[in-house]
């Protein structure tokens, strides 16, 4: 008897570069791609509930093992029936395996063959993620999809340790897959390499090589030029050839980033940009990026962005979220990142749409216009 | 032609003391009395949405003219079509006049009597309210209904100030009355008078006799004890006799203090407590508080209350709560206030439906129980 696959997924080939368009489909929904997760660090994408994330058009969303293994711990959830009854959301789940925050601690960790031994930004207290330890986790957790314990480094760093890191992740990489994950958890590894084509060809092969139900791109997005992420991007590309699995883009985007990486075969993004900055006030919209603080704002009565249909959109002016960030109301929070939430989504719909009719180009012109080609957010 | 009056009501004698049960009529919609209004300071009841405050079943809610005018200014809500729309709440909205809030202030006020001068809690700016002008705030907001302009003081300041700032309110009234609103506005008169029941009986003589819509007690649930706003209660309940127009005790309350209110008659009340203690942790259930950031709760799958329908209840533990406060999560301050002010909402409905059912006593007795007598929330 054999175990079915946890997922499956289907894609087919467009007119437009390597773009697929197709679906993902696991036991708690499925998701039409390319398409955008939300971020819920801390079991909730923040001040979301699962009912605004459904409204929003969200069909899957990310937990990050770092921070609910520190708190309320993976245990407690696991308890607690799983990640998906903890936060109430029921469809599909991907948690990441620690490996990005860890490098996000810079001095605050320290790594050896086995793992890595981290100090608790909340507490102080000592941790240590191994693979078998993420893959543990991950599978309390309950999530849906479990990603490979990985090690990201500074792509500027010197090539021998961008290297050395590499290696490790592919070392990593194999014993994530030993460790396994529940019986229903699709796992995905994780193909690093910074910014150098040869590492990263060889990174493909080997993380490509192994029984993994997805492949994620790591590693970019952490301060590399575009230029230089969208190289790495089409060496990844080339290197996949026609690899069928699910291809997963590790924190982007922004608006442009996801024509970027879409044209190069990405199926699937997450990023905590939308609700970031959100929560400062820019929201995003056709026309661009609109400050909520914005002094000429406040007498404006027209909706953020007239075509979107969030509850910001449908209830409020421009000038009342200038009120309230003003006022530094809760709502303002909330409100900001329901819009933007629901306009990342609305944008990934209208992207699948556009491989599917031929608006492609056009669609990636409004964004680069209203965006830059540039812009980090 | 006789402009038709602003809003009308209906009451009907209770077998409970003076309690009634009624309703008033707004262009806006019916308030099924007894009723709780919540609290939109800043133009919004903190973390939540108008589709909240309707699902929680909020009848009519309360804006403050003290901080709408200093911060959007009402000049401005006015060119943007008054406060319903601006806050996208199309349902009654009653508005106090500042004098609440200038008290609050306490040395950075001026009193005279021609009115207030006091200097802005936000960027220490001088500012001035007259009953004229708080008035004219008032109607440029738009608010169904619209409070006198009033002088609080402490209760246990001597006999003379209490009296003193009694018949400056008593002028005021008249000045608000002549001021008057908008012809849809309706306008309620303040009683004031300390915790001196001759001046309290003053008062309802000076305030019943004018042509108010409704009738507000103020200067109560400042600090004096339970028994001196029972005694308070119980003396203007008598002095207004079978007087006809809604009775609105101001800043009330806590659980246990609705029934104190109700049985002397009262039938509108508003307070911040629901959702200021809420953004603490703690929430309110049948079974009296509870607070969220217990150590126990971070293990406990139930709900807050098992007899809410609101979202928190409906959709999440008492342990995803506990942990979102302990990871101060914007998703708290949100859920635990949607919960109190449903379970608020509830409260009354079903305090209503005591009076009706005979079942009053023993709905008061479970609450006091759960809650205490002399709990301030």
């Amino acid at each position: 008897m054999s175990t079915p696959a946890p997922i499956t997924h289907s894609f087919r080939p467009t007119a437009v570069g390597r773009a697929r368009v197709g679906s993902i489909v696991t036991p708690r929904g499925t998701i039409e791609t390319p398409e955008f997760m939300p971020v819920g660090t801390q079991a909730t994408v923040k001040a979301l509930t699962p009912g605004d994330l459904r409204a929003a058009g969200a069909q899957m969303i990310l937990g990050n093992t770092y921070h609910l293994n520190l708190r309320p711990t993976a245990e407690r959830i696991a308890r607690l029936g799983g990640l998906h009854r903890f936060m109430g959301w029921d469809g599909p789940i991907l948690t990441d395996s620690g490996g990005f925050q860890v490098f996000s601690l810079a001095d605050l960790r320290r790594v050896d063959d086995d793992g890595v031994t981290f100090t608790s930004h909340l507490d102080g207290s000592t941790h240590r993620l191994t693979p078998e330890r993420a893959m543990e986790i991950q599978a309390l957790l309950g999530s849906d999809v479990a990603m490979a314990f990985d090690q990201l480094v500074d792509p500027g760093l010197p090539r021998e340790q961008v290297a050395d890191a590499m290696e490790r992740t592919h070392r990593w990489a194999h014993r994530s897959l030993a460790a396994g994950g529940r019986p229903d958890q699709a796992v995905f590894g994780i193909v690093q390499g910074g910014v150098d084509p040869s590492l990263r060809r060889a990174s493909v092969a080997a993380i490509g090589a192994l029984a993994f139900d997805g492949i994620a791109i790591g590693g970019l997005s952490v301060g590399e030029s575009k230029a230089d992420m969208a190289a790495m991007l089409e060496v990844v590309a080339d290197a996949l050839g026609d690899d069928l699995r699910p291809r997963y883009l590790m924190g982007v985007g922004s608006p442009a980033d996801f024509f970027t990486a879409v044209e190069r075969g990405v199926d699937l993004f997450d990023c905590v940009l939308p609700t970031r900055v959100a929560r400062t006030g820019q929201v995003w919209t056709d026309a661009g990026r609109l400050n909520l603080r914005n002094a000429a704002l406040q007498d404006d009565p027209g909706p953020i962005d007239a075509g979107c249909a969030c509850e910001a959109c449908r209830n409020h002016s421009r000038a009342y979220l200038a009120h309230l960030f003003r006022a530094r109301e809760l709502l303002a929070y909330r409100l900001a990142s329901v819009h933007n939430v629901t306009w990342t989504l609305g944008l990934m719909r209208r992207l699948r749409a556009s491989l599917a009719d031929g608006s492609f180009a056009a669609l990636r012109e409004g964004v680069v216009r209203a965006f830059g080609r540039d812009a980090a957010g």
